[in-house]
């Protein structure tokens, strides 16, 4: 595909924001990404909104229409819905935008409020996402990630220390990140000792409920050449059932391991020259599943891989640099759109403190309920080879 | 751009269909617009779930992946959400999709499932659609409506006769589509004598609550000559201010009106070229501004323009023949699809009982809100002067 050019980026505090509402939050991050491409709204011929819950959590759906109201805008404006994976979807559906033809320039704003309710109320509204017989089972996500945690260490030997692993480097990580909503560092024992919530998953195994907002301005790349640039160069989505029950293993996610194929296919790139990923962490297990079925390592061995990472033993992946789902937080529908916006962040050389090094490939994964959809983007800095079709 | 041709129309009755679910809605008209195209689920790469209320009314959101669930899909799907513009804005971006390149055969389904709530229950939920400050104000769309309608009234001298013949109208049409809801004849004298809703607005003014699916097939148009076919070549979206409080006029939409001459200048046609058009009658008044605002005829005559269409004094255009929302039904992310269902329909000559003659030029007119989001296609069965670019 034509090379999509990263030209704004603008991103809200993620946490408990209960001073901003879901305009606020919508607001912010649009005027941040409009500074920071150096344009003005007027120059958007399109929006594409990723939100889950704003219907039921601010009694306001209709979101496309609203960002036209906050902004005065009369262009084609729309939401975007596809569970956790909205904000990857939206970027996703605004990229088939610009490559039509009928845009040139596309706002992408992935947004969620989620702190005014009660978590419990909150988990209920999320299993929307899931399958109805889970639903109406009373399952929650923790529960259901639960399911593939025992299964996956009764399996590979996964274990219990290794899942906590992934929550630490996320904390770790999320400490360099001034947007995160945790800049706390944890270790394995507070992983262990925080309240049991669906076994083998505790507390700290979980991301959090969170508010928050990120923007992208996209257009496809001219052939100027361009210091510091971040350009998507491949993407894909996959989907899968709905209810774990109806899926052969749940060690895994398909539509993960098929967006992945497909988009390494796409790129004419290995899994291992990945040097920078964001990937969709919502649980501790969740992260070891999807190392592997993205073909970072073998099935199985997500646990020692991110143990790996953990102890430095292993360097040659970035993984969640921003502090992923777990610290950084998961504002549902903003998370697709913060993953991008972090990836080009680093591939531009602007993360600040948190800036890793030698980076030429990013990717970003991005999943809807257990698992039913996965959308996927694949990026650069170096585009040498690039020549438009 | 490039003609986007309809390959399969599939459709449920609309009403109140106790007896099916949600996913039974989706099943029935996927099923039709396949076996309609003559293909499998396998031949479609894409899907687009036009709907809004999924999540509040069956605790189902994640569209997208339920109709790959449905069908053993691992394709990208998506839920598409406008208001009750939702349908039109699947559309929409599947064209776009198909535009793009990353699609070459697609699936569009609208669906909506209403009327196991309230009627009550349900006028809340869509407030969800409107600006804060109405749905705070316990305003309805019925009321924001007839303050439109009061406006236009004032302005204009349309009479209360006029907005009653819009519905006649409508419920004339739809004596003729068995998949309608209303079945019905209805005169003047029964608008009048029916209940107040909103003054003047009378329960014969508004659509009715409704359950139903459509579905489309969407591909490219290639250089085959194909008999009795259908094909969109334009299609435009405007986005205004979400509350009626905000905007300079009401007895008009602004969306509509910049909608229509973008997509009349894409086409290069007049309006009076249009042979046949489903229009946004969610209320009679809405039926009366529609055509002024598409330019079927100046501002402030719409009432006597549809007075002239029922009298018979004008026949060149066809207006709603499927009955309209306020007669064929308002199954809110279905109508926008269902639009195009029947203009297809009536090009390629398949309208049974209801084909109009005569015909070259299609339109379809999707509003969301009271008019924050209007989404309009243009379609013909003659594309002698098609050339691809």
């Amino acid at each position: 595909m034509h090379p999509i050019k990263i030209s704004g980026i603008g991103q809200t505090a993620f946490g408990e924001l209960w001073d901003k509402s879901l305009s606020d939050l919508c607001q912010e991050a649009v005027e941040k990404a409009l500074a920071d491409a150096k344009i003005g709204i007027e120059d958007i011929d399109q929006v594409f909104v990723g939100n889950m819950l704003g219907g039921e959590t601010s009694q306001q759906s209709h979101l496309g229409a609203l960002i036209a109201d906050l902004f005065g805008l009369s262009i084609p404006s729309v939401r975007i819905e596809g569970a956790c994976a909205s904000g990857g979807l939206a970027v996703y559906h605004a990229v088939q935008s610009l490559l039509s033809g009928q845009s040139k320039t596309v706002l992408v704003l992935g947004v969620e409020k989620m702190t005014d309710f009660c978590a419990e109320k909150i988990g209920s509204l999320l299993m929307q996402a899931a399958a109805e017989e889970e639903r109406t089972a009373e399952a929650t996500f923790p529960s259901l990630y639960a399911l593939m945690a025992q299964a996956h260490m009764a399996e590979f030997g996964t274990s219990r220390e290794q899942l906590a692993l992934a929550s630490v480097l996320a904390h770790h990580n999320a400490l360099q990140n001034p947007l995160a909503q945790f800049q706390k560092k944890i270790t394995v024992s507070d992983v262990l000792a925080s309240a049991s919530v669906a076994d083998p998953l505790r507390l700290l195994d979980c991301s959090p409920i969170t508010d928050g907002a990120a923007a992208l301005i996209l257009q496809k790349r001219d052939h100027t050449p361009v210091d510091n640039e971040a350009c998507i160069i491949a993407q894909t989505c996959a989907t899968d059932r709905l209810g774990l029950a109806e899926r052969k293993t749940i060690t895994g996610l398909k539509a993960t391991q098929q967006s992945s194929q497909k988009i390494f296919a796409a790129a004419n790139i290995k899994p291992n020259q990945v040097d920078i990923a964001e990937i969709h962490d919502c649980f501790s297990i969740a992260a070891i599943m999807a190392v592997e079925d993205i073909g970072f390592c073998q099935k199985g061995t997500g646990g020692q891989y991110i143990e790996d990472i953990v102890t430095g033993k292993k360097n040659s992946l970035s993984l969640n640099p921003s502090g992923g789902l777990k610290a950084c937080g998961h504002p549902v529908g903003a998370t697709g759109v913060k993953q991008i916006a972090e990836v080009a962040l680093q591939l531009q050389g602007r993360a600040a403190d948190r800036q890793q090094k030698n980076l030429k490939y990013g990717l970003t994964h991005n999943v809807g309920g257990t698992g039913a959809t996965c959308t996927m983007h694949l990026l650069t800095n170096s585009l040498k080879d690039f020549h438009s079709r």
